[in-house]
């Protein structure tokens, strides 16, 4: 921003006296007759570059928060289906959706909420662990229990994907303890020791995660992440122990005898690693992993290699975590990526956020805390989460949108991999799951390049790992706008210099 | 729940199918005649012992749900002002607001929201850090910056306290390093060594806390609370230094001598453990503590210990860390409690959340991360959170709310000394400050009792330490609603047995 001078700043900023788009109170009025044709645009419309004026202008007078990492600001009442709008009146077809945060639709959820009946759902935030609504169990059945993962009839809700795995770790760690210490009593030196950080009440247990994997940036949480160095740098952390996860080479096919390598060496080291660790006494309660390490880069491994992990977990009495605040909700065909593997014995924990709406996560019976207070704080999630999430799922099933994601997902990948075979200097690696697809790009600057390049032709496109572009489009995202995209960006890859 | 057999709760779940109240649709069609009027109710009234039979059937069929804390299951839509109202139609003067979270009366959100033209803030929740909404800055600056303590002109939302704090120490050690490498380059070892949690890119930094201290439950915060047992039993931690708390002998006005001493004493320890945690190379980068310890049994300090703590603070080069999630949004008769204390420099950092409705943390500019994507998660937060705090803090300014609470308080604690004076051996050690009242009981079974009693009179009470009682009502909380609680309680402690 320090093209700007303040004066010119402050010359920007009587512009923004007068909005592009009177929406905040002309929606309304508009709503019932809008709300069953105005779902989606028909394709992208620029006006100007991204971010533009408006936009820049915003972020000069901005200066109160840490906004280094904005992107452009958004116009949400102008923005509809698989379609962001921005102050400038830039419409972008949206393939990373808030970080993968947007289930549907937007517009489908007004239906539901805009004369809303459901007013104090919104506005009177309970503290749910002590005084829950009279509702509460109805909603999580016809919310997230209607969608608990096979073999996890529990849930407890959080407010964050972050929060969500620090009190899966808790969890992890007082069902590790209660084991190892056979349902005795606690001693009094446990309740003195914990209250000064110090073991036997604070043990020294670990969870094991994997390079690359990112798991939430909260203290606990990222002794388990290492996607970036700009997550954890200048932070202390704890001694867990870390995994490599496979890195698998494309096309699979091609490389079936040395991906099956990989796996059996990542596989050994996280034995080796449980035995190592345990033997200078830290143990290892848990092991966390996503299904596909989204932050990470993308990075896949094959079923067989998260049914030999389970197998590892519990040989050794370790939990078994699956984090699936990215991969979760539907957008790799299942409602959970892990139900693709086919386990014989469940995840012991799966966690959740983002395009749930709200955080939390599942858990096996035994992994209940054994007493009032021990997994708590004042909120524990939002029941207007609940409530909207209770309609999103009725909007996936009503219109079969997890078979619409395999189906687009398809068209998607066939269209990169076709892609990929015209620009091999610029795309590698296509891979995907439905449609939480991915490729990599030769290096950091091309990717970077890239997605402002496809930003400017009308298309929000995310980076991930060093040199990735993955997509994340909502639930609603159809073939057309699969076409849509490919028409775009084989423009914009025949004319990349 | 033992006492119910799944027979007979089975028999009363045909009962829930009538509900008391037909509220969800029927609140709405009244509210345009009710809303001026009816803010508040003028009593308690109630129908059933607590939790009444309505209440203990649904947490029976609760069975999904980390349900042993609860405490009864509440009607939202009939609540309103200072009054709670079960599922079983008991109406309760409410001093304890949902664990200290609901700022002022409900219904008068209701006012803004209830046909509401910003349903797009609501319902599309968006990634801030990257796409900010067009009027975002506007927003904060109506919310949260109008009530910045002074000389902290920065702030950061988050979506719960405990991520506050978590993101405050990340600030505060992002600040520290930078120094220390006195702005040089980040070098290659750094970046290396950050990815498998290892100095120096992890280095070995702590936060400095307080015996009975509560700032959370992730495990970074959880290393600096020493509240209670059940908090962190089983969770491993990290070996960050614990400095005591002064423990003030009551009244204050006759222990003036020893109070000091119990001040310095404390204080002496905390330089100690600066410059011992120091020696073993475990560098304490900053100081945290609450104005006055809330969840570990409202134990306060003087003015003048904080100042002097500040000073400290300091003279060690330690940021100064001031939690007031439970303590700010007006309560003790100022919007932060940490403004009783009329320091000359302010704090470096004051956390947020509960009342304010959005987790956060205010900082002084020097603590603003120097890169993008250093302090940063999906949601930062949640706009609609901003959107309430707004119409809240217009409220408490339009009704002077903060005079009432200094007000209300003095109504409230004036009249505990009376009943202290009447009943010594039940009630003991009355502190407070504007309405954050406290008391003492001689041991925890008493105390329980009394709240048990308290509930069945009409009055909603929170426990906190090992014996004491808190009080935390809404700001709505007026003289009278103290008389009224004042009276009934002074007809329970005289039945006591």
């Amino acid at each position: 921003m320090d093209i700007y001078s303040k004066r010119r700043a402050q010359k920007i900023w009587s512009v923004l006296r007068f909005p592009l788009f009177l929406t905040g109170q002309r929606y309304i009025s508009q709503a019932a007759a809008k709300i069953d044709v105005d779902f989606d645009y028909d394709g992208p419309l620029m006006k100007t570059e991204v971010p533009g004026p408006r936009s820049r202008c915003l972020l000069f007078v901005f200066s109160c928060k840490n906004a280094e990492a904005v992107h452009f600001f958004c116009n949400y009442e102008e923005s509809r289906g698989n379609y962001l709008v921005d102050v400038d009146g830039n419409r972008m077809l949206d393939l990373y959706s808030q970080i993968s945060s947007i289930p549907i639709g937007r517009r489908q959820l007004y239906q539901s909420f805009l004369f809303c009946p459901q007013a104090s759902t919104f506005i009177n935030r309970p503290a749910l662990g002590i005084l829950p609504p009279e509702n509460f169990a109805e909603r999580l059945k016809e919310s997230l229990l209607s969608v608990a993962p096979k073999g996890l009839p529990q849930v407890i809700t959080m407010s964050c994907g972050s929060c969500s795995n620090e009190n899966a770790f808790k969890a992890i760690f007082m069902w590790y303890r209660n084991k190892e210490r056979g349902h005795n009593n606690v001693t009094k030196e446990e309740l003195e020791s914990c209250m000064i950080n110090q073991p036997p009440g604070c043990p020294d247990y670990a969870m094991l995660s994997f390079m690359g994997g990112f798991h939430g940036r909260t203290l606990g949480c990222l002794a388990t992440t290492h996607s970036k160095a700009v997550h954890k740098l200048d932070i202390p952390s704890l001694d867990w122990p870390i995994a490599p996860f496979p890195r698998l080479k494309y096309p699979l096919e091609d490389f079936v005898k040395e991906n099956q390598q990989e796996e059996a060496r990542c596989l050994e080291e996280v034995e080796d690693l449980i035995v190592k660790y345990r033997k200078k006494k830290k143990i290892v309660a848990g092991i966390i992993i996503e299904p596909i390490q989204s932050e990470g880069g993308d990075n896949h491994a094959s079923d067989d290699f998260f049914r030999k992990l389970r197998d590892i977990a519990r040989k050794h009495g370790c939990a078994f975590l699956v984090d699936e605040v990215q991969t979760g909700g539907g957008c790799t065909g299942k409602f959970w990526a892990h139900e693709h593997w086919g386990l014989d014995d469940p995840a012991d924990v799966v966690t959740f956020s983002k395009k749930m709406m709200t955080g939390g996560f599942f858990h096996k019976e035994e992994f209940r805390p054994n007493a009032p207070y021990r997994i708590f704080n004042t909120w524990l999630g939002d029941p207007s989460k609940n409530l909207m999430l209770a309609e999103v799922i009725k909007v996936i099933k009503r219109e079969d949108l997890l078979n619409n994601a395999t189906h687009a997902g398809k068209a998607l990948l066939t269209g990169l991999l076709d892609l990929q075979a015209r620009y091999p200097h610029l795309i590698s690696r296509v891979r995907g799951r439905g449609t939480f697809c991915s490729f990599d790009t030769p290096n950091d600057a091309t990717r970077n390049k890239l997605i402002t390049i496809a930003r400017n032709k009308g298309v929000v496109l995310g980076g991930c790992g060093d040199r990735s572009i993955r997509f994340r489009p909502t639930l609603i995202f159809k073939d057309h706008h699969a076409h849509l995209f490919l028409n775009i960006f084989s423009d914009i890859l025949a004319n990349f210099k």
